[in-house]
């Protein structure tokens, strides 16, 4: 698979590797990830925190599920969409991960795009903990009978599901009208995904999630799966819609 | 950033400043908002009506609180398709001032949206007292453990991201085929910032939402909150949208 | 406001007046909208029969009109698509009659429809009888605290936004972009507006809805309401639209 | 009907009968069809999970009905969005059978789709298996109160409504820009009946979606109705759709 550095999308322009990070569409995009992760998290976040506080920090139910599952599709739905024709709409570093393994974006734009998405989920997480009055936001954590081991394969298939959404519906040069709702099924997957493993690890699917209410409520415990289950499947889902889907496209079908 | 006074909808002339009111185009757009607004609150209130009824005025639970996001977000997404054409689907005084803010309507105008929001969401309340057989038109309010600076702090935050969402998919000029869906990106980012702010504030994140059940429950605590807070989210988005991510575009990038 | 007879689906040829019942466009749009009730009426009545049966008879709460929100907004969003380019996607008498109102289907033509969304209805309502064991069809009615004229008005204000919502975002010649989604605004300002109404009046908004169940659990109570209310919102709704921001729109604006 | 043959989504070529299998567009549409199935029944098999370690293995409740709508709902359109231009996004047996029986794709293909769907579903039950630390996967069973023959024409009628939902707007060529929103009716159409069989049937609507957890679980009880149920089903709508709607429309309307 050569590294072909193919954007996302592609009216967005890169500028040259050596100086890309000063360009002005590199600050317009590392605001723009910035401003989507902050708007995703506070009503993911923000989501969870309110069913806390509804239930005095009661169990999850099965409506609490569909609460978190209705605010974090939604609410990414409309983050990749504002940030789309900006920076691509990543809002997540395993989908950032994914398109620099499939040849999608540099090392250094990538790196740039997953500082400002952790900033927009911590700053998020800070604007949740004053407008609460002072509730701990919650972080993630895996659930009694679940290993770290199943949880770390929860979210590896979980977020391959969600990067191949991407990749399907956004970068695939072949998509035609599903790209007019590509927003909608990137954030869709992420609420159908929490339905199932809401239940067992929480369904992060993106590290920045996991980062915000972990750094607000220093409390790092598990941390590391919420990082690498979403970077391999992200990865993987990379590598394989590329090699299989849009490298052998050129053949003259 | 000059007053360029763009239309949000560009096929919506604008008639000269001097008669604009008079305007046949400002009379469609008027009723227009009228009609939007009195169907959005109409379904919103009246959602948290009926579920007063069913739990004979219960506190909120999880499920309310889907029950009232479903109901804004999906009202929103139809009261803003159905006028995005005709007045550019304001609905709401905080998207008309961060519209103001951004240049991109003029002041009279503006006050013209805002007149016909504010009626049509009294109206709406008026028309649920009659139907549901006078119950009470609930108010906005701010719950316990939560200080009004809270309070205006999260309608701030919910509002800025309502409003940069009405910028990123229906002002901007490069929105592409992102416009086919900015009016479901507008009501659903509605939708999921009440899971997360309903709990809190009630999450109104609209002047005109708040004003008419206040007018018809004759209940005036606190309501300022809702003016400022999305005033001030609505302005500051449309500010930083302007200034960064359309002035700048005219670069020949 | 001229009888223009325009067609709601410009592609969707009408035959001429004296023969257009028979002509081929005609008996496909009436087995279109003959199979498009059906598929709405099961969802959505099934829906309620399944929350009958899940809770044994028990009053609705907040979750149970979630759910039938869901079932009757996702169901007429896709009843109305999958019609749209064969008979306009009315699949409701009230739709039907406001485009007749506003001139945009013969009174020959409408009844065809009309007999053709009963039918549906009808037919869904003996299979849901047949394949959920013998259940009875929940029919409409009003609860208790609301006088027929309240409910009446309940039903004329959510027609009346309901077929507003067909007007802007199908009918209207300058609905642009919008029409690639009017099929989900269609069918969510009924999932909204059940949110509301379904805890007073059921929120029909649709005689075809009221009349199946009727007809299977031979129980006509106050059926009135749920012909009388949705017509004359229907009836308003086509008036007004016409009047308002088609005929007007003739000036070169 | 005479067979044409016309695949569903027109850029995918088919190559001739006697070597299709091997053409590499076959293989991506094998492959599609898997990872679909795979995405498909993970979120929502892994919902019913969720539910169950939830609730300790309860009864189904009205908002357990709306987690598996949604979760179902939102998973297919994914699915379907993420293979509508590689295979046509069919992700289920009855789909693919639907379309032989239209003349819309060749046996052999058929048969390869179905296996990949088969094989999708399979191993998407055995990664929730091990990641929810080794909980049942819940196979389809027919409530009490219902017949065998009740389930099987509930089944029916509910795959009837979806195929010709992926016939109305996917494969009709007068579909329009319907075709931008097809995925998003062929899931939600799946959403909105559960909530009305599943309280019955279980609403699978998918051969695959219950073969995977029946062969996990060894449990095949039953498990001929949600072969034969949606095939009629989706083999009826096939046939009527193309006699109906496509065959008569070459009359130059």
């Amino acid at each position: 698979m050569p590294p072909i550095h193919r954007q996302l999308v592609d009216r967005v322009a890169i500028g040259r590797y050596q100086d890309e990070v000063a360009h002005p569409s590199a600050i317009k995009a590392f605001v723009a990830e910035f401003i989507s992760a902050l708007i995703f998290v506070f009503a993911g976040q923000g989501s969870g925190m309110a069913f806390g506080k509804l239930t005095d920090g009661g169990a999850t139910t099965p409506s609490g599920l569909v609460s978190a599952a209705i605010a974090h599709g939604l609410g990414l739905f409309v983050a990749v969409a504002v940030s789309a024709n900006i920076s691509g709409g990543h809002v997540n570093p395993a989908v950032t991960f994914g398109a620099f393994v499939g040849g999608n974006i540099t090392l250094l734009r990538g790196i740039f795009y997953i500082i400002a998405q952790l900033l927009g989920s911590v700053v998020a997480c800070l604007l949740l903990f004053f407008s609460t009055g002072g509730l701990e936001t919650t972080g993630f954590s895996v659930s009694a009978g679940v290993s770290v081991w199943n949880a770390l394969v929860f979210e590896i298939v979980m977020t391959f599901g969600l990067v191949y959404t991407v990749y399907a519906t956004a970068v695939d040069p072949k998509k035609g009208d599903i790209g007019t709702i590509a927003p909608l099924a990137i954030g869709l997957i992420v609420g159908a995904n929490i339905l199932a493993g809401g239940a067992f690890t929480g369904a992060s699917m993106n590290p920045a999630v996991a980062f915000g209410p972990a750094v607000v409520s220093l409390n790092f415990g598990n941390h590391w799966i919420y990082w690498v289950g979403p970077l391999i499947g992200g990865g993987v889902a990379g590598a394989i819609y590329e090699l299989v889907f849009i490298s052998r496209s050129y053949d003259p079908l």
